[in-house]
């Protein structure tokens, strides 16, 4: 079963040409086969196009009705009698560029809804889209074929790349945002940071946050997720990083380019994090740690200290995996053998 | 003190006969007798209803003022003299009976609040209401009794099953619904997952998210919570499945019956939780993980494989309970009785 | 480098008698000296004022082109030549105060964007400010000074002190509020807690949510927060504390004066928390918890039992931070030995 065409509308046939350039793959069968969208190993039927690239899939690689699959070429003799080979060098990307060739992303159409509040010192290219109920503050600017979609709230000044997305009840303010940004529903980018000092009596006064938040090119930001502004300098996440759901990145965090924050993770304030770094599902990053290039948290990770550069680590505090590892281990069997001999001597 | 009146309305006085009848309980006392409405042992008047059904209560049972109390009947001696005893096997269940006897829920009254942006081909029953800025898509349908409320966005083709409530600020897209689906205030459901993959040059290249979110019957998404849809099949929840605030459920998930997921817990993509599977808060499961039916994981476990049918785990990576505590408490007497005598015997 | 003023537009210049008249601070240069805004040690300029009180900026400090620094007396010596010392006992706050003098936080003017829906008999201070699309149910009251951003919803009965902000996309409902409460983006207030039986077949009976949330004076409530409202008594959070982003505060909790809770941090219900109680990211409480007055929990902790006033617990389950420091030391040991003696004798 291809795509359920209430959501996702597919863009017409396509020619196995038109496939194999999309891909950057090849194949032995006519040019101009066709075919009418894409789906699972196990749901696409003959006019689909799948995708295997994992042995966990090599049983519904072998049972496929899909008129084609896209594969690694040594995986070609796997195939069902009469499917077609659609050979790459990395079948998950070519599959990527083949459904976004059925399901391209809707261009902006240049309609702003009556409802928005645009204000008029705003100044959006022609072409871009505003849903029901957006808000656009004083002196934003918004690039070419960008989407606002219904509800999202604009900040005055900020700064929208070309070819951006926010979409629903998203906001952004006191932000800087380069090109292709996407912010998911209910993502709060810009504002204040968790900044306080107890006056005299224990009161807390809020310091004021006055930094902002810099978004690279590509950066997506998840559904609910939330990037604080910075207090005096800024917040930074570099080009391309991609930020999951329900994620909280604290104030002056400074993140390189390429990183990928998965759902729940966490930093506190002034938190560094160079390039390529990845955080699994719910990490959490002590203030001030630095993160070094390509460094890799484990999920539930708690990090207290510095990680060098293409490091594993995972566990409250970081360690290495095989630490964590064999300490698991060893406490298992500890704990399995009762109390241990040099407790036992003493009773 | 009963229910604050602004905000939890009572729907008048109601007999001792009205109260059991919704309550499924018995009590010696005419059937005549009104109360106004209902409140905790401590609180309650002698006009109210309260219920007893743990023992950590018992000493605000002796000293109650309510004029009735639901309790097993075996607890009918511990009450105060004067208070009428309502007797249930089943407390807490005939409570919330009678609770909702006298709050019942408010039913939706057809009105569509003129600032609605409601799609002309949008299907909704004649009794919908709808409140203002919410936004309805084109071609989406909405059934019999449900009520729609401010700044509510439901996307194109969305269906929501008769009986639904979607709460203020909520967003719902790519999704399919039974009946009395109830989405709390900000819940995220049906926006694209987290996928995509590295191109030649390391670039993250989008995944295209074509798949939906399936709601059984029942089902209840809590504040802020977000559940993606799936890249090419669904990710679905079944029925009454119950889900609390900010949890993360990630794409292509598939949840059976009757689960209950607390506050902040998180599942990877492609998690297959069976029925009545539960998670404690902050509870995180790593991708293609499956929880046997019944399973219970505990509050914050990291759970990294699968977890048989009725089994209870804790801990990160997850054991028994009863595993994690004997670990805990080895682990406690070795770190106190100093360095072990292995390595002692060294120095 | 001064705060950007497309979004932090600064009140004009200061003089230095102002400035040390906000700060509480004393300075041996003349009292009409002026600036023109605060920076960071590393980017203020000679205009600017900055300020010192970690060790760690210690590099920063003496490299700094600030043309005023607030620090504390003993480290005047330690400027660079030129710079102003402003001498404060508690720089951090003292520079607070003066950034509130650069960039006071903009007053309320009154203007009702003719979008917002006010219902009729909501009570709204007349300087009150409200933006666009946000609505404002029956008999709301809202007081003096507050300001409700666009798309902020206000339920009917609710209460809102004087001073009061509400930030965009944030709901508040079932709630009565002190002075000075700010709900920052997206943060959810009063809405339905997670109470439910099962009932004779196993399907869950939602328990009427009958209470209200109580928020004190000076509460803030983060990003994406939640805060549900009580079940029959209330949730209370008291005056001055401050709740972080994606936070979780479940029904029925009771949290004192002055309490600070980092980001993703999360109470299950009946949580109580005496004063000045601080929760690090990510950390954990069970239901029906209580944590004593000043206790300290550190970041990803798991909570399942009392903790005592004054007590600084870490780790799942807490225990104090040298407990959990010796366990960590202890284990590595072991596990770094290769199997221990005493399991080696037998092999």
């Amino acid at each position: 079963m291809a795509a359920d065409p209430r959501f996702h509308p597919a863009a017409g046939p396509q020619s196995l040409a038109a496939i194999l350039a999309a891909a950057g793959a090849t194949a032995d069968a006519p040019a101009d086969v066709t075919f009418e969208g894409v789906a699972s190993l196990s749901e696409a039927g003959p006019r689909e196009v799948s995708f295997f690239d994992r042995d966990r899939m090599a049983a519904a690689l072998a049972a496929t009705r899909a008129g084609a699959v896209i594969l690694r070429p040594e995986a070609a003799g796997r195939l069902p009698p009469g499917c077609i080979a659609i050979r790459a060098a990395h079948p998950a990307l070519a599959f990527a560029r083949v459904a976004a060739l059925f399901h391209p992303a809707p261009p902006p159409n240049g309609i702003r809804h009556p409802t928005a509040v645009i204000a008029a010192t705003a100044r959006l290219a022609p072409d871009v889209s505003v849903g029901p109920f957006a808000v656009i503050g004083e002196g934003a600017e918004i690039g070419a074929g960008s989407v606002i979609h219904a509800h999202a709230v604009i900040g005055p000044g900020v700064v929208l790349g070309p070819g951006s997305v926010v979409h629903a009840h998203a906001s952004i303010s006191h932000a800087i945002c380069g090109a292709r940004v996407v912010l998911h529903p209910g993502a709060r980018v810009g504002q204040e940071g968790f900044g306080f000092v107890p006056d005299e009596k224990g009161r807390y006064v809020t310091m004021p946050q006055l930094g902002r938040v810099i978004l690279g090119d590509d950066v997506q930001v998840g559904a609910n997720a939330c990037i604080d502004r910075g207090t005096l300098e800024d917040t930074v996440i570099g080009p391309g990083t991609r930020i999951d759901n329900l994620v909280q990145i604290g104030h002056n965090c400074r993140l390189g380019e390429g990183c990928i924050l998965a759902g729940q993770a966490g930093l506190s304030g002034s938190v560094i994090a160079e390039d390529r770094v990845v955080l699994a599902g719910q990490a959490g990053i002590a203030d001030h740690v630095r993160l070094g290039r390509g460094a890799r948290i484990g999920a539930q990770a708690g990090i207290m200290s510095d990680v060098p550069p293409g490091t594993d680590v995972i566990g409250t505090p970081g360690r290495p995996v095989r630490s964590f590892m064999r300490e698991v281990a060893t406490l298992r069997r500890l704990a399995a053998a009762g109390r241990p001999k040099n407790e036992q001597d003493r009773t």
